[in-house]
C-alpha cells in the first residue's frame, strides 16, 4: 500500500524529531511551523513547507499536530487558517500535544461535522524518546481511526497503546503524570530522610532500587537528586501545564487526588523560588527546606 | 574456614524460611522460639533447640535475630534470660527485625560493654524472598563485624548493602518504606482517576508501565487493585507498624515528610474500616472515596 502524504504541524522540540523520523521511515511531509524557519530547514525532496495549517489539510489526508497548549492545538484546528477550513472528508487529525481532553473531545466534535475525525495520542518519553524513535504514545480515538494512523505511530514510537475513544490518550497521560510526578515526591521523601539522619543517599539509592521501593523515578533522577544534578530532563515548568490538566480532570470528574495535588501546590514553591526552568527533581529544593501540605 | 554454629531467634513467616536457608547453606543451628513448638518442628542433626535466648548466646558467637517490634527484640537482648547476660566477647548479634534505629543503637551500646556488638540488618522481599533466599538486606554496624556476617546474609538474602555505623540499615529500610508506601498511593490515585474518567485501569497501567511512570507497586500491585484483589502480599497492619518507625525518626531529626505522613494517616482510614489485615493495595478502598488531606 503506497504511504500517505503525512502533514505535520509543530516543529518544537519534540515535533522535529518525530518529523524527521517519519521522513525516515519513508513518508513525504507537508509541515507547517508558527516560527517558519524551523519548517525551511527541514525542506528538501521528501519535505515540502506549507504557509498555514489550512495549506496542511488541503495537501494531506493524515495531519500530525504537536504544539504547546490547548490554546495552541484550538488555534491550529479552529483558528483562521486552521485545519478545519480545508480538511477533506474521511481525513485523520493526530493531535500528539499534551492537552486538556475536553479540548480533544471538542475538536473530534467540529472536525466530524465535515466529516474528519481527531485521534489524541500525546507521548511520553521527552526529547531523547523522540530522537531515538522510543516514544511512548498513548491514543484515543474511533478505533478505525487508530488502526490507520498506527503505521505513523511505529515510525515514532515503541509502546503504543488504544486507549479508548477520543479523549483516553490524554486521559492516559496525565495518569502518566500523576504517576511520575508522586513518585518523584517519594524519592525527593526519601533522600532527604536519608541525608538528614546520616545515611549516604546514593548508597541508600542503590540499597533498595531492586525492590519493591523501586521506580524509574528512583533509578534515574534519585542519584541526580543525591548529587545535586538539577539540570533539565523535563522541566517543573512543563510538568506544571500537566498537573494542571490533571487537576482540571480531577475536578470534571469528581476525583480527590490528595497527593497529585499536594505535589503540584511544591511545584508552584519551586517557581516562586525561581526553579521553573530546572528539572522536576529540582522539587528537592522545596521538599528539603520542610515545606509540606 | 571452618563455618560458625549460628543461633538464630524468631521462626515466623520470615525467620523460618531464613533459618532453613542457612541450614540448605550448611550451617548448623541453636535455633529459639517464644513458641516453642517452631523451634522443634525445625529440630535435627543440624538444628538444635534451646530453652532461652541466653542458652543461644552461650552456645554461639554469631546470634541472628528477626522478631516483630522494638520491645521483642529489647527483650531477646536485654531482658531476662536475655542474651545480654551470657553473651561472650567478640559475639555479633544481627538483629533481621524491623525496628528502631535508635533502640539499634543502645542496644549496641549495652553489647560493646561485654564486648561484643550488634549489626542491624532489616530486610525487604516479604516471605517469597525469605523463602527463595531473595532478600535485599540493609546492614548496618562496625564494618569488621558487617564484613564476618556476610557470607550469612549470602545464605539468605541477593542484594546486600553495607550502609553505614549501627542503625543505618534500620534507616535505610525505612526510606524503603517511604518509597513503597507514597509509590502505592501514586498508584491508587492513577487508577482511581483512570477507573472514574472512563479508562480501562489494566490498559493504562500497560500503556505507562514500561517509561518514567513506572515503578514496582504499579506494576505488581497496580493490576492487583484494577481487579480488586486485596490479599495480602504485605498487609497493612505491618506497614503501619513501619510508618510509625517512619514518623518518630523524621521527627527526632527534623525531617518533614509531607508525603509520607499522608499516606500514614490514610492507612489509618483504611484500618478504621477493618482493612488492616488486606494487603497494603487495599489502601484504593480509602483513596477511591476521596479521603484526602
Amino acid at each position: 500500500m503506497e504511504k500517505p502524504i503525512v502533514g505535520f504541524i509543530g516543529l518544537g522540540i519534540m515535533g522535529q524529531p518525530m518529523a524527521s523520523n517519519l521522513v525516515k521511515a519513508g513518508y513525504r511531509l507537508v509541515v507547517f511551523n508558527r516560527t517558519r524557519e524551523k519548517a525551511e530547514a527541514m525542506a528538501g525532496e521528501l519535505v515540502q513547507v506549507a504557509s498555514s495549517p489550512a495549506e496542511v489539510a488541503s495537501k494531506c489526508q493524515m495531519v500530525i499536530t504537536i504544539v504547546t497548549d490547548s490554546a495552541a492545538v484550538e488555534e491550529v484546528i479552529a483558528g483562521p487558517q486552521g485545519l478545519l477550513g480545508a480538511v477533506t472528508p474521511g481525513s485523520i487529525i493526530i493531535d500528539m500535544s499534551t492537552i486538556s481532553p475536553a479540548v480533544e473531545q471538542q475538536l473530534d466534535s467540529e472536525l466530524r461535522r465535515v466529516s474528519a475525525t481527531l485521534v489524541d495520542a500525546p507521548v511520553s518519553g521527552g526529547d531523547i524518546g523522540a530522537q531515538q524513535g522510543t516514544l511512548a504514545i498513548m491514543a484515543g480515538g474511533d478505533r478505525d481511526a487508530f488502526e490507520r494512523s498506527l503505521p505513523l505511530f511505529q515510525g515514532m514510537g515503541k509502546t503504543i497503546t488504544y486507549c479508548g475513544p477520543v479523549g483516553s490518550g490524554q486521559l492516559t497521560k496525565l495518569c502518566n503524570q500523576i504517576l511520575v510526578s508522586v513518585n518523584l515526591l517519594a524519592v525527593t521523601e526519601a533522600v532527604t530522610f536519608a541525608r538528614k539522619t546520616g545515611l549516604n543517599p546514593e548508597t541508600m539509592i542503590e540499597a533498595v532500587k531492586g525492590g519493591a521501593a523501586g521506580s524509574w523515578q528512583l533509578a534515574n533522577l534519585g542519584p541526580k537528586i543525591a548529587r545535586r544534578d538539577f539540570a533539565p530532563g523535563f522541566m517543573i515548568d512543563l510538568m506544571q501545564k500537566d498537573l494542571r490538566l490533571v487537576l482540571e480532570a480531577a475536578g470534571s470528574s469528581a476525583v480527590c487526588l490528595s497527593a497529585a495535588s499536594s505535589v503540584h501546590q511544591l511545584f508552584n514553591a519551586a517557581q516562586a523560588k525561581g526553579l521553573g526552568k530546572e528539572g522536576t527533581q529540582a522539587l528537592m529544593q522545596v521538599v528539603e527546606t520542610g515545606a509540606a501540605l
